[in-house]
């Protein structure tokens, strides 16, 4: 029998081929996938994972693994040759442990149904990131998503505790570990988390749920220079006990969304703009101690001016720049995504807007980041880009990055289209591990072939 | 030439044989190591111990490597024709990186000294446990090792941003991330924090920082029921968001360390006694709300009564019942050190003092936990104790522990005293797996043989 017909065989429905693999199988949201894959398995359970892989492994297979597909970098992109296994079928919560605070999810859950089961409970989820009603728990562990909120309680696979994957050969590995503190054996949870598929297909979690906030202080403040972006996160770190949020804004990016959107928040447009925000937990006098704390960063010096939003309205207006949805507008918007330690990061930004501006000078670049997180982002658009432009900026801003002693993927991954540029982060002894790692678990490559490394 | 020949002409005074080795390289503070090794070899840096592990695996030699040998677990215990590699003479701090809130550290550098060296730079080094006065900051990454404190900002591996390990082959391995968020490729660093030295010898570390408190609040207070403990900690965690320990002792434990000391704090004795420390940050008020949280839990009615710490004098008489050094006289004492989902320690503890009491009647058993982190200690001696009774006692407890879904090594480890039980709290998948990547990294199985894995 072919891998195909032996599929069928023992998972029916489940398989899809020709005209009922639908289009959304081609690409993730980077929008780079060209190809419908030759037949796409949506398996009810991790057994059923298990009996798909098994068969794909004895045919030598080759099979990519489909979450909520809002990923950035190409991981979940099939071709033509190759198996998906979708885990849309795979969505529930199992269960919400009230006394440990943790919540254990089938794999193929979307976030924001987690997060909203999470609060139904009294809890906060804090895995948290802009697709959260579209991308799926499994997608987020595989892909260490991150996301704007991880400066309170860490990015996601802080968050995971246990974790259940189905290794290439069928093998169910299960450790649905619930508690906090483990010594027994190698954390292999870990190993999974951020592997993008190419290790093991992630089934099940048990995540950590927090404390729920009653509401939220924003304000947006104005910052003369990058030391004083560091001075004040320190500052707000040491005082500021439920600090959720520390969103930078250069004056390229916060100068070209407030013109956008037609909003003036400062008379005059500061060097750096930050939202600072902090979760309320209703204990009294909170909002007191977030007022009083940007009054003495104005008299200290570190701020020049801060708007503190009295109602969410306002606190919206503050997230709509940096959101800055006006920026999908320009033409072949590209958004990098790094990450630099702290200290550098002005240096760095400084550098790489000179750099790709000598080399295009009519481009937009601009710069906002997660700075808490030493995330830093670079929106790009130039006018009349070509492919070899967008690989020319990849080529300058990852090759400054490699100098800067930074990382080429912060928050989304290598998939595909980052991992030529693997060697800018990483050493080659740190490839051969991962290498070592990947044929020791995969010994014969068939999952995610390509995606991380070639 | 043997493997010492060329060790010695390789290293030279680096090379410990024969009497020159001192009994100090025999034993963990376990106490368990009967043997000598046939050569300690101390580098004074990474290359020196790659130079050393690379003769080793050409000779097929075993190594094994020892810090401040505080362990609990025979972790880092040689047998005679081992060799050890000490870190001893690898100690100092390289980098404090104030913006980045990081440091850099060698691995043989005493916790203790990294502690003040963080405070010193105006930062809290959040590792912490007893023995930090000679444990190793790389024996405490090897172990991830726990401590009292974790409840606030995670345990050992939650700290570590960055890596340094060497091969079993020589290759050095350096991943000096300062990074919070890094996706590029597979999570190497998770892989060597708590895998005790059979995967690598980890030689340097990049920590996370946190800001320094400028004081703690404590309180010891009487609870009725284990349900009153879970339900308190849920409503701490909510409302003091600088709670950093949450030490529950059993009424097993709490009466009899208050005897032995002479101390006597409640009217009649409480059926759990908790004490509760909350970081200060010279915020404010941040004394006045703790009372206040006091206050409620009494009039909501979760604890029976509280006694807030007026000076560093009262908070220690807490701490000293907790720490319970009277207990040491008790004859052939154990310290058991298992974790449970939290919500199941209760039961778990019941359970588990009916059957040792059913084996041994006149065993004293006891109970504390840092429930928190569902870690929970068992204290355990018995007059006539052989050591085919402490076997028995481990097989209980363990089997027990497996029953309620828990973990035999919460903040210990495996080493050699719990390897033999691994499979009450792993699953043979679980294992296979941690084997695959032994000998994906050490192919000849040269890294502490005989440690965690058999």
């Amino acid at each position: 029998m072919t891998v195909i017909e032996e599929l069928v065989h023992s998972l029916g429905e489940a398989v899809l081929t020709g005209d009922r693999i639908g289009d959304r199988y081609r690409s993730d949201a980077s929008l780079t996938g060209r190809s419908l894959p030759m037949a796409v398995v949506r398996p009810a359970s991790a057994p059923e994972i298990a009996i798909a892989l098994k068969i794909c492994n004895e045919h030598r297979q080759s099979v990519v693994p489909q979450g909520g597909m809002t990923g950035l970098a190409g991981g979940a992109n099939p071709k033509t040759e190759d198996i998906v296994i979708s885990l849309e079928r795979m969505s529930g919560i199992e269960e919400i442990d009230s006394a440990g605070a943790t919540m254990t999810v089938l794999a193929g859950t979307p976030l924001e149904v987690a997060q909203r089961a999470a609060e139904t409970a009294g809890f906060l989820l804090p895995i948290d990131l802009g697709a959260r009603g579209s991308c799926q728990v499994g997608g987020n562990l595989a892909t260490n998503a991150g996301g704007i909120r991880v400066i309170r309680h860490g990015v996601t696979r802080d968050n995971v505790l246990g974790l259940e994957a189905v290794l290439a050969d069928g093998t169910v590995l299960s450790s649905l570990n619930k508690m906090i503190k483990n010594n027994t054996g190698y954390d292999l949870r870990q190993l999974f988390i951020g592997s993008e598929g190419t290790l093991g297909i992630i089934t099940r979690a048990v995540l950590r749920l927090r404390p729920l906030p009653d509401g939220r202080l924003t304000a947006l403040c104005a910052l003369a220079s990058y030391a004083d972006v560091v001075a004040l996160l320190k500052r707000a770190q040491q005082q500021l006990p439920g600090l959720s949020a520390y969103e930078t804004m250069w004056e390229s990016y916060f100068g070209f969304n407030c013109g956008a959107e037609g909003l003036r928040f400062f008379e005059t447009p500061p060097a750096f703009a930050v939202i600072i925000e902090q979760c309320t937990h209703g204990l009294g006098g909170e909002r007191d101690a977030f007022e009083s704390f940007l009054g003495q960063m104005l008299e200290d010096g570190l701020i020049g001016d801060a708007l503190i939003a009295q109602s969410e309205k306002e606190a919206q207006a503050f997230w709509q720049v940096r959101e800055g949805h006006a920026l999908d507008r320009l033409p072949s918007l590209v958004n990098l995504d790094v990450s630099l330690p702290i200290g550098a990061i002005g240096r760095f930004a400084e550098a790489c807007g000179a750099a790709l501006h000598e080399a295009f000078p009519s481009a937009h670049v601009s710069f906002f980041g997660h700075v808490a997180d030493s995330n830093l982002h670079i929106a790009f658009s130039a006018p009349d880009a070509k492919a070899e432009t967008l690989h020319a900026v990849d080529e300058i801003v990852y090759t400054l990055v490699g100098r800067h002693h930074g990382s080429i993927s912060a928050e989304h991954g290598i998939g595909t289209l980052k991992r030529d540029f693997l060697d800018r982060s990483l050493s080659p002894a740190e490839i051969e591990v991962m290498r070592r790692i990947k044929t020791a678990l995969d010994p014969n490559g068939i999952l995610n072939p390509g995606k991380v490394l070639i």
